[in-house]
């Protein structure tokens, strides 16, 4: 009859009067000036301080999502704050949001595929014959092989040759990466098209080489564009765009009801 | 009878097929793999690179806002993954909502405080005697003093003596930190009791010496929170606590209005 | 090479100095006072005014949905209220981030399911061949039956039935609310289980009478949580529970790390 | 040393296996096909039912508040849902997020400013005097008097007028909508323009002949737009528009810094 009680507890931290700990460490004199922000984002998902080399690939992936100039998320955040400029925390709020399965969300959709198809990193792999399983799966059940081609960046993502760039520099070009340069190969020629890895193609690779959860994955975006949403509502409060967006779109959209649109518009 | 239009511009950066220009930059090759998170953030505060003084402070001051364990914001992060697990970035989003005057907002009420008492960094002002004026004006228009004591870490939050020992080591002990102590001095002493300087108390002084906007402060705690939650997410999806969360406060909660609660509790 | 431009438009409405116009009517003058809020989203989803029996029904559903006392969104509200509470919209919009899959979501699954199963009601569908059908697909595919069961509500969720009652009286009993009925009956006996329609499984029943867009269903949840977590933040206002969740909870989630924890825990 | 405990406690409701109890009701049985959604809007705000005339009012007050065509928040929840099509509550969330001070939140601004100047309703009330105290008041402080003119409805909004008249017929034109009337009348002198009160105003005020507490009635909004803006989600889904909106103002906002922009545009 009565509720089974499930344990609350967690792992991240405690503190009392003279002590905050964090994954076990000191938070004041062990992590406050050691790890920069990218640091402290690798340490929430593993638990662990980066090495020299994992806090430039991490850092490098989470800057890569901070900026994209005026995105949906910006917009969305700069006419939130058009209406409650008393709460910059709800526009940030309401421009992440839209961080959803359609933009940010395809890290986590590529590192799934990526887990599927390989659930260790095997160095041994052939990742041509995976990438021909992956690619012929997702056409047979009518999905769409997420982490290639770009609407706007053609033929490349400039973020992805640079993102390569820095993982074999940092040592994080293995089986992940190379599947998934492979899956967008096999894509592209079974399509007729030229697509490649994109940005968020090679983060979600790169996701898999540090072997975060794919469920977790969006969550570098998330982490990423709230910094980047902060600048946008620093430059709306400056130089305010929200209001004008507001009209010229309403206009644009009614146009047709308005008195007279019939014989202006016919 | 026309409306008057206004300017839609932004100046943060523009992309088109193979370029991803960010504040006047070459996105992917003099921003990624050169930037960590934090200094990303500070260039979308200042629109340049942080020297290396800027990126060691800068850093500090946001990864200080990252995590404070289960804090109100975690747990309405971890609830809001309970319904909607499939939209972490939701999660986040629903964590940061609460960030207002009352938590992370003190950072902002501070960096305006010490504006208006001194609006421009002066090597030479009496502190203490502008202290005296901030605190007398604080109480007689019965408004609390932001940025001073804790209700957890008494005396003395630790955070805020390791940034004053950072900000001393990269030269960001000026004006608006001894400015900041010398409130917390002042309020401490009219009220009879300690009350040290805080974490937001020292990362507002700190945003007046780097000339961040006031207005835009609370935005270095809504850039660190969403990093911590994300943590707080992947703890929560491997370990979940939001049932029994709310099980556990609804029983509490109701317990008075339950058939038999009058006998039992009188 | 020039971007491909798509149409900017809305049928929704329009205003102008003296007008405002909704779903083509005289807003002020034939919807304000004549049309209750209920009404009002019915001519939202619809396009049209309610009939007295459409009325009714979907005042009904909606209300249904608005409180159900401490729930997760409830608590959600409450502690971001806590943190910011100049900002109630955002509180209400942080509790509504959890309406997701797991809990009001599950409209939205009841409506699919059901037209998946029946496209176009029908009055002479044979309801239990198409209910084992639907329970054996969803075993083959291992998901779970949507809209049957509650973990508190047993053996029946009492809503249910008062909106079979309802929708008996004002004509909506129709081959929706019959399919939903025979499949949990099917799934409770392939399960050897008292599984019977839950309050989420009638509304989505009768959202398929209605014809609404099974994407659009779990708006329904939307639209009545907004109403019923003002009223929780209102209660929070004048009898606070947010902060002493926050300690309560942060206390037990922490004891076994703090020191002395091993001691007395073991 | 021990922390202080606070009670954890609702009044609003309860359930159990077979009861479900909301403001001391059965809810399913007294509740669900007795109150319309507005209705139930009305009992939490208040814990009583509302009488007919009471039902009437509140049902047009909040529905004025559910459409307006284009708004800031239809299109931050469009611009959400181009992201995020899984999540139809993350988008509504988003778009309540900016009901803040310079929309909806007047209504509260003008409950706070009418109970300020008059806090118990008073039939002999002087308003012309009072409105003077109130818009002096106002002046000397430099705060803009909230409630009264509107960018768009010139002379006068139409919603005001109608629910002027709705407030008449059913008794609630009494002395805070006289005095909200006469605040306008006075702003309007001694600013040598035309102001009459507009929608928020009026809904300000009856909500202070209702006594509502000034700090939930930006509540009505927010109840009341999240049923509008699952209206524009539902119109999205079928005729977007947020990908043409992301690409036109992104084309608006950066042709200044495109290559080229300096000799086409000067």
């Amino acid at each position: 009859m009565a509720r089974k009680k499930k344990e609350i507890r967690t792992d991240i931290g405690w503190s009392d009067a003279d002590h905050i700990t964090v994954f076990g460490r000191d938070f004041p004199n062990e992590i406050l000036g050691h790890l920069n922000l990218g640091d402290m984002g690798f340490l929430e998902l593993t638990g662990r301080f980066p090495t020299p080399a994992e806090s430039r690939m991490f850092n490098a992936m989470v800057v890569t999502l901070v900026e994209h100039g005026i995105t949906p998320s910006a917009i969305v955040a700069r006419l939130t704050y058009l209406g409650a400029p008393e709460s910059l925390q709800g526009a940030v709020a309401a421009g992440l949001n839209g961080l959803g399965t359609v933009f940010v969300g395809s890290i986590e959709a590529v590192a799934r595929m990526l887990y599927e198809a390989m659930p260790v990193a095997d160095p041994q792999a052939d990742v041509a014959a995976l990438a021909r399983q992956v690619v012929k799966s997702f056409a047979e059940s009518k999905r769409i092989v997420p982490g290639i081609g770009h609407p706007v960046h053609k033929p490349a993502d400039p973020r992805a040759a640079r993102l390569q760039q820095l993982a074999a520099e940092n040592g994080f070009d293995g089986p992940y990466l190379r599947l998934a340069e492979a899956i967008a190969d096999e894509a592209g020629r079974s399509l007729g098209k030229v697509l490649p890895m994109n940005a968020t193609g090679a983060i979600g690779a790169l996701c898999c080489t540090m072997g975060f959860d794919w469920k977790i994955c969006r969550g570098l975006g998330v982490m990423a564009r709230a910094v980047g949403l902060v600048g946008h509502i620093l430059e709306e409060s400056r130089r305010p765009m929200g209001e004008e967006i507001w009209h010229h779109i309403d206009e644009i959209a009614t146009a047709h009801m308005r008195p007279g649109a019939g014989e202006e518009k016919q």
